[in-house]
């Protein structure tokens, strides 16, 4: 069984290669009726197009959305939508040198292994490139949730060693698209974007964190046992090219705390018609509550590694087990950090679209 | 759509609550002719059962698997195995106090938000009670891996703040159940000991890590773009009641690194038949490279947060809003992850047998 | 993928063999808060239970449901609901001839090349007696249907060549259950009851037709364009054992028809409140148009093979290729059809429960 | 949960509307290695498109195929394959006058009810066109099951009251494509040709029955309980426009035998190596005992109405209730049999296809 669709309600299918005609995303199961704005999903993926600054990849793709179905007279019908791009700055004549040759780090030797043989023209399907069906269908996921207040911010929360002092909470997170790093820490930026041009000026690659928050979304979003939102937005981010760890809330620092200090202990508003409105103090669990959104904000971490491919030389094997040496070829980021913030927020809206939807089923009216 | 299925091909569907009749499980997808050793699925739920040492809830359950289908003389068939074991144990009264109060960090003011209303007894569904059905469904998927070489450890490589020293590498695995810690590294495993011990005793609890290594996998397993390997693995551990984070190979802290250390190189071993057999020097990945294993050994961590539920008196709200003091009642564990040793393997083990059949399906024969 | 499994949203799982432990179901997505009538789930149980009256099997099974799981004070808790009956009177030794041979028209030879080997006992899981579950569960659904006003009614419409003369809506289909036939034309069912006993009498079996009405269905039921609502009845009542046909509306027949005189012609009553209501003026599409139910009457015709077992001696073959002469052994029905009623309804509350709370997330709200 | 997905394994995902940019597939599961060849595909496509006879719709659409995903140097690559083609002779003002009407037998009430509005140009996502993707999707099913010997032949076997006389182990199935009928009794044909043309001729439409044989299956393919081979099958036909009935081997006319006549006995041919190879004499089951394949042909019929859009006047009702006149404009089909051949072929192979690639994974190896 295929891995190309994601989602049980809202449900996206994604297809298409780095170097074939191009990328496309079907959504199925969005409601009928939603406005579906074409200006809003172009701008998600102008976020996340190579060449849109001097750190990230140069190939150059305007990466203009066409839309085939699903949608009439600016509303969603209820039937599939249908979005692709096309690829146009292709060079697959970079990757000659990689037909009988495995780069490290790369999904080359696996694909090989797995379906026997592989298109090799830059990356083929394990292309990043695929992500941009995922930012296509995560903007309508986004318009589906911002109809019920729900919004997403993604920021990059650390580049190397480099990482942003304060919590999300003291930091204002409209101001991550002032600057190319995506980072609403000011000062920080600064030092990340340094560290990424030192890197690249040396052929490397550096890798980082990326901290998405999501607010105002309601309690009960999440489906016990194995459906928790938490494994759910785990599944997401896992699933994006490069991510190495997910943790929700307090996540791997928070293992250290005791019980007593962990727990988010609730208060009660009396809201102007004397029913009590509840939330938690703290929130060190993240937003979420035995898998269910509590109705806090929802925070987590996701750790990418460098990209692989680098713009020195490296040592690699061949199909018959020869050392090789692989140019620093292909057009490729230093530090893949920027252009994922719309990644990850495209597939936190997909699994809080799904859920949001999955959860109008849990109780009789 | 509700939750309470887990996998694509090898698939387990859970039922039951803390305090009902019993938990079970149905596993669909088991390929007919395996044989099921019914001493080793009880095997594996005494290791994860309450009152197995004093660092363990005293609830006293045997846990006795019961098997209502699908084996004939001693074989799968084919058909689906249901599998339950009794509840036999139960103090509901002890929950008495729960049914118009939320405890914190419990899932008892998610459900009810989702739900409508709640079984209180014992977190109900929401209880790791749930997770013996895991160990069962695990234990089917371990005895298939094994006709394949696969073999499954975990082990407990931190608690609160003390850490194994040691890589997994240097570890002799299989002496993990040489303590009722569940650590290999005997030394730290009397560190973490006195530290629960500690903990228990202030009727707090304490959180940790738990790391789990599967060997002999296969390269090929995972499913791009959305199925990778990593992405269901990451899924099944956040799945687990108190998981906070997932990481595999170097995880978070490795996107510190540059590409060019963390970039597995190849090698290639020439066998007596004079074919190459590649591997990787390193394994910062973890034993996958796009989403799929590279035949090195899967490795990964888990967060679990400290156990909610606190042997000493804790404050709270009820439903209309009024602070009320939670005693500290009930049966816990002062620190889950002994327990949730075995618990991560059954799950490893589901995400793997369900991949090792994925992928008999991904080329022409 | 194992097909045990059925429905999306409201989704059932079955477990069991004709003489294992017992049969049991799993139903997963039932909203929270229906009310469990656990008489009425045996009820229904009673209607499909062998031994019921002289023309069914006599095995005797009182068929006793236990409910392990998923209701709490009566009520469902969104918690899977875990259903089980036991075997009781078992009688393995009167297949011991099957083991190494293959009874004609029975899954015998069918499971043997599918998984190897089978649980050759009563048809093991290819037995009707896996019927049980999908009772129990479609009980539930039932339940859930008539929450919102909805009601199925099934009945024997042929058996042989005699066949029920009037439509549906010139008989009372509540008076069905007054015969052991399950016809509700009461002079037909007498001639049906002559057929089957002369059938048994001659150690022989015979087939005939079920209808099924679903009334007070909601516009809007079926998902274009797999899940046509007829789509998913067909599989649901194809799935049912010796079930060979399934027509909806005007069928088969229907198909002699020009478009002028199938059309089903609109019309509207204005209410009192001067709102139009519409409906169609014949039915002969069934109740759905463009896969989606219009309001109308749900019907449809489901064809069943005469048994395969008779209680005489047949020719067949062993697994050697010998030719072999089977006993008329095993206690099985002359006419499956009067027990198959429950059944078909059943199934056709599953698939109309399911499209329900599916069609609740067809539009934004 | 919305619909437009088919299949477990080998799976497609369709998009569009009669009067959108297009209609498109996107086919996932389908194993890499594959030989894809796009001159079949393109004459599947013609054996649907409009226009290709004088008994079909005037409608001129080339409906060339365009590939956007999954075929590296001609083959399969394990990745999702897409295809689209362009919708080009549109004539939306056709539709006009239904923008406030529904058409009786249409789909037009039931959009709105569902989606509470709809694309009316042409049935919008109603519309047979949407079988084009089918078509497409079908096409590489085939050449999927041809690697294996597997073949599918569909042909009209009655239109109004003309029927085939002969079984379909008496005709030569390869004649079908000899007339514009797809009937390949000739003088049969004749005889529905005049009667369509009669009927074209007086604006009217007419329905039929199509059979469909495949041939070389292998044993085992199905999946109990609820994934039978039948269910599936008639999961896949009844989810095509217009049809309303699903039979498999003797179907409704064999419910009047009795078991003794109905049951296929089996044989056993001693092969040269003197092995047994079984088979039944009969074959009143259609290839399936159990719901699994058991190697013989795969024979069932598919009843399909009469098309709705007549090319006369009708009466129907507007969304205020009032009685309207509908013209008989638009471009259909006196009877949509003879293109419905491909589409009934095309969802056979995909149910096939899903099946082989399910049953590989049914025992251990």
């Amino acid at each position: 069984m295929a891995g190309n669709s994601f989602g049980q309600i809202f449900r996206i299918t994604t297809f298409g290669e780095s170097h074939g005609a191009g990328i496309g995303v079907v959504v199925d199961g969005c409601p009928a009726g939603l406005e579906i704005d074409m200006d809003f999903i172009q701008s998600e993926l102008n976020r996340r197009r190579p060449g849109q600054s001097e750190i990230t990849s140069p190939r150059n793709e305007a990466d203009l959305v066409e839309i085939l179905s699903g949608v009439f007279e600016g509303k969603s019908t209820g039937a599939p939508i249908a979005l692709i791009i096309r690829n146009k700055d292709q060079r697959p004549e970079d990757y000659n040198q990689l037909k009988e040759t495995w780069r490290p780090g790369h999904a080359d030797f696996t694909y090989d292994q797995k379906y026997g043989f592989r298109d090799h023209r830059g990356g083929g399907r394990s292309s990043a490139r695929e992500t941009a069906a995922r930012v296509m269908g995560g903007a309508i996921a986004k318009m589906f949730l911002a109809h019920y207040g729900i919004q997403i911010s993604g920021y990059v929360s650390s580049v190397g060693d480099v990482h942003v002092a304060q919590s999300y909470t003291q930091l204002d997170l409209s101001t991550s698209e002032e600057n190319i790093v995506r980072c609403p820490e000011k000062d920080t930026a600064e030092k990340m974007l340094a560290l990424i041009e030192k890197t690249r000026d040396a052929g490397d690659t550096v890798g980082g964190v990326i901290t998405c928050v999501a607010t105002k979304v309601p309690s009960g979003l999440g489906e016990p046992v194995f459906n928790k939102l938490q494994a759910d937005l785990a599944a997401a981010m896992m699933s994006i090219n490069a991510a190495k760890g997910f943790e929700i809330g307090s996540g791997f620092e928070g293992t250290k705390l005791l019980g007593s200090t962990f727990n988010d202990a609730f208060t009660a508003e009396i809201d102007p018609k004397g029913h009590p409105r509840f939330k938690t103090i703290t929130n060190h669990s993240g937003g979420v509550q035995g898998g269910i959104s509590n109705g806090a904000d929802i925070v987590f971490n996701v750790a990418f590694k460098a990209v692989s491919t680098l713009m020195k030389a490296q040592q690699s094997i061949d199909k018959e087990g020869n050392t090789v040496t692989l140019d620093g070829k292909g057009r490729h980021d230093p530090c893949v950090l920027p252009r994922a913030v719309p990644i990850v927020e495209a597939m936190c809206a997909l699994v809080l679209a799904d859920h949001f939807l999955r959860n109008k089923l849990s109780k009789m009216e």
